[in-house]
């Protein structure tokens, strides 16, 4: 073992500039936060929803209903839906039933926290 | 379809306020993007990578040896360089073998962007 040498000796030798020289804003992870974060994180694992995010997201404001998500992306509604389920339970997106359709919005707060996990200064 | 209605229209109404409009700044994904992205995100759908990657990040321009690694989390050498070779695939962190141990660093332009794809504006 190394015990006899601190963790910050062993940086690698200011091949970086002091503006790159960073550390995750956040500090360590508690088991919970780790757990909360990886989920949301799987959430966006997948390329079609990453798209699909990203549609929905572009509207700022406003809510976008399924049927449109269908058309831009050319995939079936089931699929679409089984995607924005996965969004929806990361807490990423909330939905709205309204008449037959589904509409989706994003949860600003929730993309904020992960901006700030990934935050390096 | 709802091809009468424009797709900003469908808002909900205004019950947000403006400080929480938001759009995603990078606007509409590509596949070729969607799919790099999606795969950084999947390195950390994790919550024990999540944690290893917090540690390293947590010195700054430091390398982190994985035999620190092992004992700051009390989780097996085997299991820290599988965890840990995610991340390298991932591009999000480098990896450079010293000796006996591999030793880790975060890769700050990797998490710029993760972050600039989560930006909403």
């Amino acid at each position: 073992m190394r015990d006899d040498v601190p963790l910050a000796a062993t940086a690698a030798g200011g091949t970086r500039g002091d503006e790159e020289c960073c550390t995750l804003a956040t500090g360590p992870l508690d088991a919970a936060d780790a757990q909360r974060l990886s989920e949301a994180f799987k959430a966006l694992s997948d390329p079609t929803r990453l798209r699909l995010l990203a549609h929905v997201a572009d509207q700022g404001c406003a809510s976008v209903c399924a049927c449109d998500l269908t058309e831009l992306m050319g995939i079936s509604q089931p699929t679409v839906s089984h995607h924005m389920k996965k969004l929806v339970e990361a807490g990423l997106v909330t939905r709205e039933q309204r008449g037959r359709w589904a509409h989706y919005s994003v949860v600003p707060a929730a993309f904020a926290e992960l901006r700030a996990f990934l935050d390096l200064r």
